[in-house]
């Protein structure tokens, strides 16, 4: 059996990646989250409104091994401008979802990451290829995690054949954003279950990218394809 | 009289920007900061360690004006690892610093800042061009502040006429710095006075770059020049 440690894995794209690793009946599931996957065979659960370091510690002392992959599905979004009155506060809870989901993610991996294994942070396109003033907290914040994605790539915290991965999706079709954007057109929206055939491969070092890479998921002709960035 | 407003006005640079504007006679100045500096007009202390969202609301309410510069030299630097045992902590210390008061200035700004007034921000050199490892948490922090000054940059929450620039040191020559590294070479170090009369420069509308611009400070010659990045 390899291990796998989703970081956000009861989340729309968390649980499709826990449904893809546990098909292949070759993986054991370990989740760091704040809600339960009860399909993984580990949930260690954080409360986001606490510091996180002190439970990291815990956590790596009393639990965590050695991984054969580390996956950060955690995120969010939010709209919202600069301007707004409450603006300040809701970069902050971009900041905690998205930005110290990251850190942790790359803090855990310098300790627990296997020899060749892989590391996948989960940035943003728009946050890598243009300003967003609209929904600055989640700009800012997905910038913030390709800063620690890129700098985890440097291999210097890591094992020299790690390789150290970013995907960048678009909009993710998931309960969520359906609920958010009810008019949209979904067919233009990346499929988590496809997102996490992808995740598979590569964990299984099958068609794997090279480390540093940001990858783009675009959608054509029913199917998620990476673009690289 | 025109009005400056600092946001860290009592750090090294901070105090430079003061006594260059104060020199004068034509700025009236205000000082966001943790501590006083007795040689501007009005001080307003925040406390770091507490929310800043309500802290704002009520100096917006009760005590700021419109402001022809709003100008952004808080900022520090702290070394460390993502695979540090403190490093989680560290990076909270930077994000508050750099990320919170970049982001408190552009929050400020887009409600306080005069029609063709000039909007600065503080980033870092290293965390535009390359990885930094060795100091991630400093890295990500002043990558979010240029995420903030960009998403700035498109004037959507500004007055059209309105610049922003970010100034990117790579050293600043501070009292801190050398106690840090006493065996550096300073004559490669930007002299805060000297930057400190680039920004008198574009604030009283001379020599301005255009909006959006990164200007890396560079030392040569005893002068410290901008390279547009």
């Amino acid at each position: 059996m390899k291990n796998l440690l989703l970081i956000g894995g009861n989340g729309a794209l968390g649980k499709a990646v826990v449904n893809a690793f546990k098909a292949t009946g070759a993986w054991r599931i370990s989740n760091i989250d704040v809600t339960h996957n009860d399909d993984v065979d580990e949930n260690y659960l954080i409360d986001g409104n606490s510091s996180i370091g002190p439970q990291v510690r815990t956590l790596r002392e009393e639990h965590l091994e050695t991984y054969d992959s580390i996956i950060c599905t955690a995120g969010g979004w939010a709209g919202g401008s600069i301007k707004d009155e409450e603006g300040l506060e809701s970069f902050d809870i971009m900041h905690k979802v998205c930005t110290m989901s990251a850190l942790m993610t790359g803090h855990i991996a310098s300790h627990h990451l296997a020899p060749s294994g892989l590391l996948v942070f989960t940035g943003a396109k728009v946050a890598f290829t243009e300003p967003a003033p609209g929904m600055i907290g989640y700009h800012v914040a997905k910038t913030a995690t390709h800063a620690i994605a890129q700098n985890m790539a440097t291999l210097d915290d890591l094992h020299d054949d790690n390789v150290v991965l970013t995907i960048l999706p678009e909009t993710l079709d998931t309960p969520g954003n359906r609920e958010a954007m009810p008019d949209a057109d979904y067919s233009t929206w990346a499929d988590c279950d496809q997102v996490a055939s992808l995740l598979k491969m590569w964990a299984n070092e099958e068609n794997v990218p090279k480390n540093g890479s940001f990858v783009a998921l675009e959608v054509s002709e029913g199917s998620v394809c990476t673009k690289f960035l």
